[in-house]
């Protein structure tokens, strides 16, 4: 979709005639999906500038399931504050400037809000970064595939660090998101399955992305078929929804699969949305590994060894509660879960 | 503690005598904690040796918060069957053998189970493993510093990585891995704090084991004193609980911190024990790695080059869903959880 340029000075036209800013101002936090009156529109003047600002009219406006987080609770960002434009990535063009990296006709994204005009000034709070045209190409696309989804896949699987016939399963496979790490998981000849919402979707992803097999998880048996469609284990996840269905691929995962957690898009239109204990593994960009001994049994002599040494040089202490009889070990499994015990709890037959 | 070694001729009397082998048989699966009866007391024969099979009478067992998941659900081995004698280590020595690898007296850590007498065959199902006699130490300390405890420690340390001057906190520090988890970061020189759930535990953690501060996450103000306790925030935590001390711990993180998650006690006497998604992260080891685009924002052209190139050679295709008008941006965000876009989603202004 080719958006066209629009000649500058029609734009200032449009301002000068106008001299209106449309807002969506945050008027209060929702609950669930959104209701009408949680964001309002306000007319506010389009602002003076000041010298260092530059004044840019609003073309194009990423949606993205992080606004639903950032209406509700502080995250990697802080909420939005009440009575303040509704925080959103935009695509926007210079109509005046009085900042020395801007003039009359530079295009830029960046954090607009959701408005028809912005105030770009010299703070980097607004991530703003000039674009450039791409003839053929609507500006947009700096919202999607070279902006925050895009550059989400490509940053996103560096982290996956996928492999050559490996198995990758992305969820919220057919959105923004998601559609472009699936095509990068082919990329790397990867096993590539998503699972979308609805049939339209899925056939979008395997007939036209390249997907190896789709699933569509309003089916009620779309777990047999994800299980049928990753007939080797997933090696990686990428995972954009959280809940029942990351919890159905973690079954599937193959042992010490990898997770790249993204979003949890299943929680953020929940009471606390999506900032439990994972929300908080995105926030602070936390690496998780489960761990289980089973795996190091032709190393404990070594760990042993070294465990023992640790303690006759006083390194290391240990303590033992000791519970007498065999007949009383049902009582000790109990003691350690009601903090009965200090140390190693041993039953002594 | 010393044992003593009891002369195995005394042993074989006191087989003869009894010739019974008492065994904790799993009757029900408990709700919560363990009630009576869930697991009950049966008296067996001693059963007879075959060729390849040794006899070995149980010392020592081993009391591990996994035994009320091992009654409970299958995980990383399967659920142990009702009827059947309890799974649990332990430690034993031979009494009679006709096994190629053992010979009487020697003795041995395996899975033994909650009885007085087990047979060794020649699967590895069991685990076990023969272990020396160590002069003036308890023969227990092959299940807890030298064995799975130490171990679990030992090599989960070895995930966690740690560095000289990093903070690490251990929840159920006061336990038989906490504990010795603690101390291995304080030979690594890490600042160390462990949260328990006592103030005596805590005693013994700061006092005797060298941990630079515990918490007892009983006191209303824990969390105020946790985060008092570490702070330039916390590189990396052990974690053997989960839920709101998990969370609690979370919250403190630096960015980019590690998890070692070794155990989810707290959840393990509720309902679903523990093997909702983050179980089964222990459950398959898997890797998860948070994620925000943030990080990436000083090589965003790197990738927007390479998304475009893609894009132009046909190897990456975008979709979009526009919504016209600015104040149909409320309406569009809800399309994302409902389901209503295909690839970006874009309000066009």
């Amino acid at each position: 979709m080719s958006e066209g340029s629009q000649p500058h000075d029609l734009a200032m036209t449009e301002l000068k005639m106008t001299a209106v800013n449309r807002q969506l101002v945050l008027q209060s936090r929702p609950k669930g999906l959104l209701a009408p009156g949680d964001l309002q529109l306000k007319e506010s003047p389009v602002p003076e500038l000041l010298d260092g600002q530059a004044l840019a009219r609003v073309k194009y406006l990423s949606i993205d399931p992080t606004m639903r987080v950032w209406m509700a609770v502080d995250s990697y960002l802080p909420a939005v504050p009440i009575g303040e434009v509704m925080r959103a990535s935009g695509f926007a063009e210079i109509v005046e400037s009085r900042h020395a990296q801007y003039k009359k006709g530079d295009r830029a994204t960046g954090l607009t809000g959701l408005q028809d005009y912005v105030i770009i000034d010299a703070s980097a709070k607004q991530f703003f970064q000039k674009v450039p045209k791409i003839p053929f190409v609507s500006d947009s696309i700096f919202l999607g595939l070279l902006g925050i989804n895009g550059l989400t896949a490509f940053f996103g699987m560096e982290i996956a660090q996928p492999k050559k016939g490996e198995t990758l399963v992305v969820s919220a496979a057919a959105g923004a998101t998601g559609s472009i790490v699936g095509q990068i998981g082919k990329i790397h000849g990867c096993r590539v399955v998503g699972i979308a919402s609805s049939d339209d979707k899925c056939t979008w992803l395997t007939k036209e992305l390249g997907f190896d097999a789709a699933i569509n998880y309003k089916h009620p048996d779309w777990k047999a078929k994800l299980a049928a469609a990753v007939p080797n284990g997933i090696d990686i996840d990428f995972e954009n929804v959280g809940g029942e269905i990351m919890n159905t691929v973690f079954s599937l995962m193959k042992l010490h699969g990898r997770v790249v957690l993204c979003g949890l898009i299943s929680g953020y239109t929940k009471e606390d949305p999506g900032m439990g204990s994972l929300g908080m593994v995105i926030v602070k960009r936390l690496r998780i590994e489960g761990f289980l001994l089973l795996d190091y049994v032709s190393r404990f002599m070594e760990a042993a060894t070294q465990l023992g040494q640790w303690k006759m040089f006083g390194k290391i202490k240990d303590r033992e509660t000791i519970v007498e009889g065999l007949e009383k070990a049902p009582d000790a499994i109990n003691m350690l879960f009601t903090g009965g015990n200090t140390g190693k709890l041993i039953v002594k037959v």
